[in-house]
C-alpha cells in the first residue's frame, strides 16, 4: 500500500488539507477550519456509502480510514484531519504510524477542551458505541489530568434523530434525557459532544443539561491544532491565497446534506461522488 | 464479472440456498425458511460492514447486492433470497437479469400478503427511505390489484430503536405513533412491515394500529415462494437431507445479533467474518 501523497513534495503549502468523516457530520469541523484558516483549501471526503462507522468493529473502521486517507493523499493532501470521532478513536494511531503526512484527530482537542472547562473534575462524554467502547476519550483526558472522573455514554439514537431532522422535538428530548440523566446525577459539569453530528443538537442538549454544565465539542479546538501543526511544519498556505472547499461523497444520497448545509451556514457548491475501497 | 455458481451444476439439489441482507434483520426470513424447508441448507450473508442500506442510493445498493451475491454463488448457492427490503426494492430486477440462478425477493411476497389481507383496499407500507422512495411496494401491489390505495411512510428511526433494544418502550411507542397515525387516519386496514427488522416491533406496532389492522410481513410468504421455485425447478433438497444454517457477516460487531438471536429463537452457532467488495 503506497500511502504517500501524489508528487511527494510535502513542502508545498498550497496543497489542500484533507478532511474525512464517515458522512456529513464532519462538516462541523470543516466549517471551523474554513473560519479559522480562510486561506486554506479543504478537500472533504464523506464516506456516505458505508456510514455509519459507529456500530462497526475496530478492524473495519481502520480499514475504511486507510481507504479514505488514500483518496485524500491522491489529491495531494498535506495534512489529514480525521473529522469523525469514531475513526479518531480507533484509527488515528495507525494512520499516524503509516502515513507520511501529519494526522490530526478530534479526540485530543475535545479532551483538552473538557479538561480546561471542568471545575468539579467530573466530565461526561457522549458518542457512538464504537467511540465509547474504545475508551479513547478517557485515555486522552487522563493523559492531561488523571484526577478527572469520566462518565461515558453511547447514544446510538442521536445520529438517526438528527438525520431525521427532529432537532427540536419532544421525542428527541426524551431520548436525550434517557442518555444524559445518569451522568447528570453523577455531577458532571462538562459534557463532551463526542460525535461530529451532535453540535446540531446543541440547544436540546443544553436544555437538558442545564446552565451549570459546559458543552464542549472538538471542532474549534481541532482547527486550532491544525493551525499549530501547519505553522510548526511550515505548511500553512500563504495569507494571500484564496482558500475554498471541495466535497466528495462515496454515495450521493443527500437528504441529510441539506439539513447540515442550512444548520451550518455552509455553501458546499457542487458535490461529486467517488467509489471508495 | 463472472456470476455463475461454482462448478456450474445447477441441478444439484443439495446446494445451499443463499440468503442475504444488509445486516441481521434478514434472519427473520432465514427463520421462516428453516421452519418451512428443514431439509435445506441455508448460507446467510449479512453485510454488517456497510449496514444500513436504507438511506443509500440505488446505484450503491445495486453494487453491494452484486458483491454479496457473488459471495453466495462462490458457496454454490442454487437460489438467492434477497432478504432485505431495500435491496429487493432496488436490485432484484438487475440480479434476475444477470445471474444464472433464480432470485427471490421479499417485496412481491409482502405485496401478495397485503392484497390478500385488505378488505378496505387501503394498505399502509412502512420501510426505509430507499424502499419507500423506490415505490416498489406500490408497483407490486398494483400489479396484483390496481384498485388498492397505498400509503407508504419511511420510518428511518425504527431500525436504530430496534438495534438499541428498546422494543417495549414509551419512546418507541411515540415514534411509532408519529409514523403510523397519518395512514391510520386514512383508514388503512393492512400494514406491510416493509423491513426485515420490523417483526421485532410487532407487539408495539399492533398496539398502535389497533385490532382492526392486519400486520403482514414477507418472511412466511417469501419462504413459500422459495419452496414453489425450488419444486418447479427440481432444486428442492431430498426430504431425508439434514438442513442447517451457516451465517457469515462482513463485520463482526454483534451487539444486535444477540437481540435478534433471542427474539427469533434461532441458534446461529459459530459466525464467521469475511470482507465483501
Amino acid at each position: 500500500m503506497n500511502l504517500t501523497a501524489n508528487g511527494g513534495d510535502f513542502t508545498d503549502a498550497t496543497r489542500p488539507i484533507g478532511v474525512f468523516d464517515s458522512g456529513i457530520g464532519g462538516l462541523t469541523v470543516a466549517a471551523a477550519l474554513r473560519e479559522l484558516l480562510p486561506a486554506e483549501r479543504i478537500f472533504y471526503v464523506g464516506d456516505t456509502a458505508r456510514v455509519p462507522y459507529g456500530g462497526k468493529s475496530a478492524a473495519t473502521i481502520e480499514r475504511y480510514s486507510f481507504e479514505i486517507s488514500r483518496m485524500l493523499l491522491e489529491e495531494g493532501a498535506k495534512l489529514i484531519v480525521v473529522a469523525c470521532n469514531t475513526a479518531s478513536a480507533l484509527a488515528v494511531a495507525a494512520l499516524e504510524a503509516q502515513l507520511d503526512v501529519p494526522v490530526v484527530g478530534v479526540i485530543r482537542p475535545g479532551a483538552a477542551a473538557a479538561v480546561a472547562a471542568t471545575r468539579t473534575k467530573r466530565v461526561g462524554v457522549i458518542g457512538t458505541r464504537a467511540t465509547v467502547q474504545s475508551r479513547a476519550y478517557e485515555r486522552a483526558i487522563h493523559a492531561l489530568d488523571p484526577s478527572v472522573q469520566v462518565d461515558a455514554q453511547a447514544c446510538p439514537l442521536l445520529v438517526p434523530l438528527i438525520e431525521e431532522g427532529w432537532l427540536e422535538d419532544p421525542v428527541t428530548d426524551d431520548v436525550i434525557a434517557r442518555y444524559l440523566d445518569p451522568m447528570l446525577r453523577n455531577g458532571v459539569d462538562t459534557l463532551v459532544l463526542g460525535c461530529t453530528h451532535y453540535p446540531l443538537l446543541h440547544a436540546a442538549l443544553e436544555r437538558r443539561a442545564g446552565s451549570g454544565v459546559r458543552l464542549v465539542d472538538s471542532a474549534r479546538n481541532c482547527a486550532l491544532e491544525v493551525r499549530s501543526v501547519l505553522t510548526a511544519d511550515g505548511l500553512a498556505a500563504p495569507m494571500d491565497e484564496t482558500g475554498g472547499m471541495r466535497v466528495v461523497l462515496t454515495d450521493p444520497s443527500t437528504g441529510f446534506l441539506r439539513v447540515a448545509e442550512s444548520a451550518l451556514g455552509l455553501d458546499l457548491g457542487e458535490i461529486s461522488v467517488r467509489v471508495a475501497g
